[in-house]
């Protein structure tokens, strides 16, 4: 097989996994802009991720937000997914939208919250028995607003014991993976605020325990693919949260805000045997002001591309280079890759696996937007809160 | 007078303005958590404003906010507050929660979107006419999210027309006090990202615009105190909204994040003539975790003890080293202030006005927390919203 | 003509001015690595920049440091220059390496120390007369280290005083380019750390007195094309220090670090009417590890590369997505530029200036590294200290 | 023992060392300001030292850094510094000023660079055994400028196995202290960028492996007693370099930028048993215009001042007000402390001791300084490089 043959090989398997939530409604503290055609339950929700993979061929999986996406019959629910092309992929828990969480969840002062957050969790792995899913994915909004609020210390006990309850409850071939963030509800403390912090606490935990990387997570000025090829090298890198940021966590459609720190993380990737193993490629986004459905596409081929370049990497004349100490030939072998527009290539890739090699147009020519339009009268939206 | 004894008389002249929203409901995109007894209507809102005013004698206006603070008859309004013992301080506009503000209001690319936010802003100098309001707050949410959304210089051309004939409008004695924002909601470009757009705006507007800081609108690392005495040289500065932050734009209680910088700030502002001058101290809070009277109470005396500190600087002494180039000593000299406890201080001055040295616990106390749990049942909580 | 040829042709014009002092050693508080061939003077120097001109055709002019290129006979250096083929460009002046600038130069509490400073800045004029420099450069280290070290309104009278006294002494054509910077070597304050703070003092000064953008110069989350955008509006915008970072003032060469957001800045330059005016592109950077020539070759590049994806964009698409609030199509527009390899269109426009079409390997291969490393044996090598 | 009685007692045992180096000359890539009366060798430096314990009794170790410090004879300098009264701290490497050194040292691509810097790191543990020193006190300026300079993920492999190398050399009783830093000298990765990666490394080694935190070594935003407080609950706090910072590694004296950090750190230091461990509290600053004794002297107080009202703060309250969820009282029992005025506690502590209660102004009328200018002429003073 060529080099460029494996490319494609390579870029034919990439999957990204896309979240229920981004089909819904989402805003900011300051307004939620509802948008028409927005699905009002999973299955809505499901029919428009399956356009996303039938467009793309790169999106198989949806992860699941509980209770957002909470119904009566999973298996039901499981098999409406593969009935339209795709399947269930991580369960996302939430311990941040109930009135008895405003100070905290499995970090809460107050035992009784605890229990009632940790029984939430074991909820979402009885929903990942049911819907077949390998990964629990774990973001905690706990944290304080003010010095003093509470014990920073008792906290990570705290943390550190409902976690033990909830691995241990994980069954055979199943996963957690525990989320950081900077800040954001909280703003003073955040229990898990960075890699170290969730990698300590998955450290403890075994080797089920593996941590997530959002991108829009970080302090400015973090070199987040150091992260990455970190968590490589230590076994512990579980998956990403993809969307990009300018500033805070923004949430938008990654690649969008820094397509160069896109092509550096997925380079780490690949460099560091992540593409080919059991890392988690996941979009977690909010489109606020645009149409979500291509936004959605888009994100894909923007990881796609990112990707594309990664893999162009010459990796020999790199290594070459950076064994010679050569400063700006190997900046330029890297940067080689990203500079090349992979656009052709990706389209190439796209038909040569039966698919339009323009996603984007594709998709808005096939009716789907109108029609859900036409349909989705009436009802709730989907939104974070439903 | 001795020199105490003028730092007593100044304090005693101190005016720190409430907003109307911080006593309502608030939170982030994750959630905001109801709290019992929060006001339902601008008269609730304005009667726990008077409870902080009658409390700390130095919160004697309260900010209103257009629409959530609509009401048929504003002359009424007025005259409730008079009664209560407090006044209408600064109308704030609000043009980010309709739909149909999604790309913008002032600066939206349709020209029906602007005029409608215009016309907004021209009702919020009717409202201010009605009130006997001196002040005008701006704040726009305008902005894009990504690169290429919008075009960055028309905006700027739509928003200098657009505040042009709002200026036009204010009476006399009016002003307008024009507010920046580095970022959030949206997230690519704010229209007003910082004190330079606002002041050059300003500038042409003429000398009834003023710049407004809020306290938490800045990147990391800006030197604020520095932008205080800046636009105080420049005649420039119209008033702050007070605040704290550990990261982005929180509304943490001000004083809570960062003391020291409260203190610079207050020293800036007593040093450049801004105390005795038309500075509007207003506050600008949400207490999403925390009881919202008791917060207020504390926010006004964080206030007041900042700017105790920054009077007791030993201006002489201060001068004698700088002018000297005694980098350690002039430091020394203001540190000396802000290491000073000053609640003995301001409990004497408390005392001497008639008030109760401890705001807190008089507050805590006086059962009023309790009477509007009880009697606040029913209707519609206020919160951003409403 | 063609659109593309309109954007060959406009490239064709395109001018980077490279810095003197980039071409000798630089390096970071910890150590200065010194590498071998680097300038020993001035005239060396432009030997060096000579060459980064031969190769890429967009390097005509040099900036001068003063004193670090002091000489006896500056008309003997611009003749230097001009056999060499290139011309001198900026003064730039120095007033942060005197011991008696401890404490500051124009701004120092001391008016000995403030003369001194003005004093240089006006022999900088004087250079500028004999060398046929059009633009004073001026960047002050001017700041505090401590709270109450310095008085940070008296520091801005005592700026403004000073740059109107040189202000008054430009000739005919000549230009004063005022930077800022947010921090370092100064920590606690920066005498103009902002744009807002340059831009008020070039309005005072009058239309001779424009502000420069140090690309590095500003706070994590700064939008830096916003502030070209309005500048350029405002008529104020007088060239840019080009360089990146991943932190802080880092000085990598300009696109290495967000080629992305270069692209934006240079797309912003090119709507504004940047491109065809007077604004100077200038680099301003260290090649603490790298080699230098080769870095300033490919930094013209970059800037090359930037260029040209940011004419390409379409202008009319953009206008009609952006009129239509379609965010999505928007931002496809201005990355489907971006995303556009550029290096096959810029070999065609080097051959067609005949040029080599490949100026790195046409530089490598010329023998000047090597003969330079052979003959610039002896004396002293050129340094941010001489 | 009342309360109080039992906060003096502590205060009495506290011991900050001091860094030979910030005796010397320092300064930034732009300019190092010379001060007269600086030290000539480690035997002055440590005359200095010995000048800040015997006014504030709280100074007894001093830290070296190697090579600025190497002598012929080690047990000589130990013996000069107990004549003194203080004796030899932590033991600091330098593999960062050799020209080897100029794209890393225990992390370079090339293996004799590498053996190069661990033979000085095993140099620095036989300069321990020759002191009596305890902690080897390891940062490393290794990482890179741009994106494929070298492999993130090889560096980690060569630092795991050279760290590996100098742990297994320590003797009985000594530590290895492994300092991490976001950025600055290297631009785009450093090797140990954040405390997770000196953890990770850390706890491969074996306990005597710890992690120091620099408090300016972090990205903006960083909740660093969260780190403190997290490192404590692992057992892996290892001791603090303090300093303080606004923007990037600024090194200005401790508590001069944000006391209410630092008693954020002190509190976390004291409720997580750090107080009467193992942990070094070391200064590491640069006291580039500022006289460098009395600053010194100032920043002993300082931390004396945040650990005293660390020490005040009410436990039993606090605790109470945690676990009632109660924000603002937790927060006010926090303030309390934190607003009192320590000032005089010290005074009375320092009498206690036999000490002057006022360190600075008895440092200034010892005639100290005006001695040392007075015969330290000629020779060489010490910098950064020597």
């Amino acid at each position: 097989m060529t080099e460029l043959a494996a490319v494609k090989a390579a870029l034919k398997t990439q999957a990204v996994e896309t979240p229920s939530w981004a089909y819904g409604n989402s805003g900011t503290r300051f307004k939620v802009f509802a948008q028409p055609g927005v699905p009002r339950d999973p299955f809505e929700k499901l029919d428009d991720a399956a356009k996303v993979h039938e467009f793309t061929g790169a999106a198989p999986t949806v992860a699941l937000h509980i209770p957002w996406d909470r119904v009566e019959d999973y298996a039901a629910l499981a098999a409406h997914a593969e009935k339209r092309g795709v399947r269930i992929g991580a369960i996302n828990s939430n311990t941040f939208q109930d009135d008895d969480y405003r100070l905290g969840s499995i970090c809460h002062p107050d035992a009784a919250v605890r229990r009632k957050a940790v029984d939430h969790l074991l909820e979402c792995v009885d929903i990942m028995d049911a819907t077949g899913s390998r990964d629990l994915k774990l973001w905690f909004a706990d944290g304080t607003n003010y010095p003093g609020q509470d014990d920073i210390r008792s906290r990570q006990d705290r943390l550190a014991e409902g976690l033990a309850e909830v691995y241990e409850r994980l069954g055979e071939g199943q996963r957690m993976l525990l989320e950081y963030k900077l800040f954001e509800p909280a703003f003073y403390t955040t229990d898990v605020p960075d890699w170290g912090t969730a990698y300590a606490h998955c450290l403890k935990l075994g080797e089920k325990a593996q941590v997530v990387v959002d991108t829009g997570h970080h302090a400015p000025g973090t070199n987040i693919e150091f992260i990455v090829a970190t968590l490589l090298r230590e076994g512990k890198l579980g998956g990403f949260d993809f969307n990009s940021r300018f500033y805070a966590d923004d949430d938008l459609m990654v690649g969008a805000a820094d397509p160069f720190q896109l092509f550096r993380i997925m380079y780490e990737v690949v460099r560091g045997g992540g593409f080919t193993s059991d890392v988690a490629f996941m979009l977690d986004q909010c489109h606020n002001i645009e149409a979500k459905i291509p936004a959605i596409i888009r994100s894909v081929m923007n990881v796609q591309e990112a990707t594309a370049k990664a893999l162009l990497v010459d990796g020999t004349a790199l290594a070459e280079a950076q064994a010679a100490g050569d400063v700006l030939e190997a900046n330029a072998v890297l940067m080689d890759a990203y500079n090349t527009d992979v656009r052709p290539l990706l389209r190439e890739v796209r038909e040569e696996s039966g698919l339009d090699p323009e996603p984007m147009k594709a998709y808005r020519s096939c009716g789907w937007a109108e029609k859900v339009v036409a349909e989705r009268i009436g009802g709730q939206q989907a939104g974070w809160g439903a």
